[in-house]
């Protein structure tokens, strides 16, 4: 007899990630004697429990060490202890290393935000110190229809409902480990790594904050989602990860010909004349190119407005706007130069860049 | 003193579309003597009974003549006696014409699809009969955050996100009406129409329809989007509503890349020889080359997987598969005899259409 379904499909999926890995990572092993090694990022929770049992169970199957680790976010108080218990269930389920990472959460972006930074920052710490292949992380379908609201109230477009990627980075984006996370279950439902854990007598922790309704996250899985699922049908988790990856690979496509786009459509920079812009304010002669990016006009109006805004985006952040501080208002007022063109004075954007028309070419510039 | 501030939005929002309707009309306008006329579709809801009252008062100061017409679906006893007092509403605004239209709801679709063309047809019908330059219809901000959620439900991606255009022709798509139809309130929300229409003293009527919890679209405005901005926020109406304008876009941006992409990935169908396929089925041969598709695999997998799933969905509905029968797992099937090629047999798609790999061309023929 084999094993239970749940827990089939939770050793499946780890097992096609594994291949994966082994496929990538071939003739790039790191070291001599230990076989490679996989971590899985476990912390309590049923999702990365399952995950956990599934990569001790495949691991030794395709020569590889199957290791651990847990999260202590320092944030209650009995953190530590709970980490302990986790490293000594990851040590019961035969993962070597098994350890925990205490990590200090800093305050950037709000707690949630800044439990993030914290967390992988230790983890690529973790990874490295080890050699790992790769990370495993527990998310499953469920957490990704999650994402995928979130992303849908920022409004801000087919990037943001894109979820996350089964492999990713680093978000600190160290390119050395493009490839370090690996979501074996995108593609399960939660109850089903619940039920792996059951049926195999793994002890799960509940983390409170996953039913906090201070947390924005929470409130959407236990009101937004169910409210979503009784008005449009059972089918919304699934339809909702569906949109991920559609919308991944969308913008994805999207950013390439914007890629393409942005260098076809760069120019020389004219030079700084009085009058030129067309509003009385000449912009700083003499400030080199350094943080200028110019624009031939016509080349940017002949693309479609999706591909447009890319580029001018694009072009504000290499002149120096921070990506995070560019809203789509602002682009919007850099489209209007191009498409809507009636003498505007030069438009300010983050970072101390400016925005300005002269002639047929668009210049922004750090000023 | 100027108008309420509710009336004073709605006048804008319709003067704004009148003003594109009339640059867009330039020298094309119909016939000598009257004025030309927009006509404006009503309910006898809050929405279009607001619309009604901005453009009997915006047309006539642009050289306009406003009209407008309800739709009687007569689906229930006494509609017709509610489509009579609809017109007299619309008479005592001044429009001219002001008619119902009675139409016979089919079941094509469900109830809400059947009733939707119906309308449609009907409202097509009555622009033509009149000669109107547009038809307004009263679709709020709201409207368009439940579209976007309803089209989230399907996940289908990035087009079924896109919600309602701010211009569009008759879904039935007569390509001399394909921008009849405008939605001057788009932006606006359903407060501001409901306001206006009560500091004007305006009758209007809730359409019973609109809280009835057998309506996807009510369980939407009624649960699911108070669920939603409950636990994100009361800005989720604005980002649902500015997700579709962005959607719309990429998917505009990827639809145009994926048509020239196609006709660089075409190439000759080559002549059915047996064995050629790799299955032992060989294609009927001499079928000729309508209905036959032939894409060079190398061409088509150089494009990123957006645009090539989307010439994939060109090629399969040019050969004569049903566009409305395309699901995303046929697209994916056909994907894989690119991407994935192993001796897989021919793919049997909707409208008797078969995608098969010869050597290095995918072809794509109605068999």
């Amino acid at each position: 007899m084999g094993p239970h379904p749940a827990v089939a499909a939770i050793r499946l999926a780890v097992r096609r990630t594994l291949h994966e890995i082994l496929r990538e990572a071939r003739g790039d092993v790191p070291g001599a004697g230990l076989p490679p090694l996989v971590l899985v990022a476990c912390s309590g929770g049923a999702d990365s429990t399952a995950l956990a049992s599934a990569l001790a169970f495949e691991a030794p199957r395709l020569g590889l060490r199957a290791g651990g680790v847990t999260v202590d976010h320092a944030l209650q108080p009995g953190s530590d202890e709970r980490a302990r218990e986790v490293v000594s269930r990851l040590t019961a389920l035969h993962l070597e290393p098994a350890e925990a990472l205490t990590v200090t959460v800093g305050r950037d972006g709000g707690p949630e935000a800044a439990a993030r930074t914290a967390r992988y920052t230790a983890l690529d710490e973790a990874a490295e110190r080890h050699g790992a292949l790769a990370v495993l992380l527990g998310h499953t379908r469920d957490d990704q229809a999650e994402t995928v609201l979130l992303g849908l109230a920022r409004g801000s477009g087919t990037r943001s409902l894109a979820g996350m990627a089964a492999v990713s980075g680093s978000p600190a984006g160290r390119p050395a480990a493009r490839r370090r996370y690996r979501r074996p279950f995108l593609a399960l439902d939660r109850q089903t790594t619940r039920k792996a854990c059951m049926v195999q007598s793994l002890p799960v922790w509940d983390d409170p904050h996953n039913a906090d309704p201070a947390f924005t996250r929470s409130r959407v899985r236990h009101d937004a989602l169910p409210a979503l699922e009784k008005a449009l049908g059972k089918g919304v988790v699934e339809a909702l990860a569906r949109t991920a990856q559609l919308s991944r690979d969308d913008a994805d496509a999207l950013d390439a010909w914007a890629r393409e786009a942005e260098l076809s459509a760069r120019t020389a920079a004219p030079a700084a004349v009085e009058g030129a812009t067309g509003t009385g304010t000449a912009p700083g002669a003499g400030t080199g190119t350094g943080g200028t990016v110019a624009f031939d006009v016509a080349r940017l109006r002949a693309l479609p407005p999706a591909v447009r805004r890319r580029v001018l985006r694009r072009g504000a952040v290499a002149a120096g706007s921070p990506a995070g501080s560019l809203f789509a208002r602002h682009i919007e007022e850099m489209d209007r130069l191009v498409t809507d063109w009636h003498g505007q004075r030069a438009l300010n954007l983050p970072g101390r860049v400016a925005a300005r028309r002269q002639g047929g070419t668009l210049v922004v510039r750090q000023v």
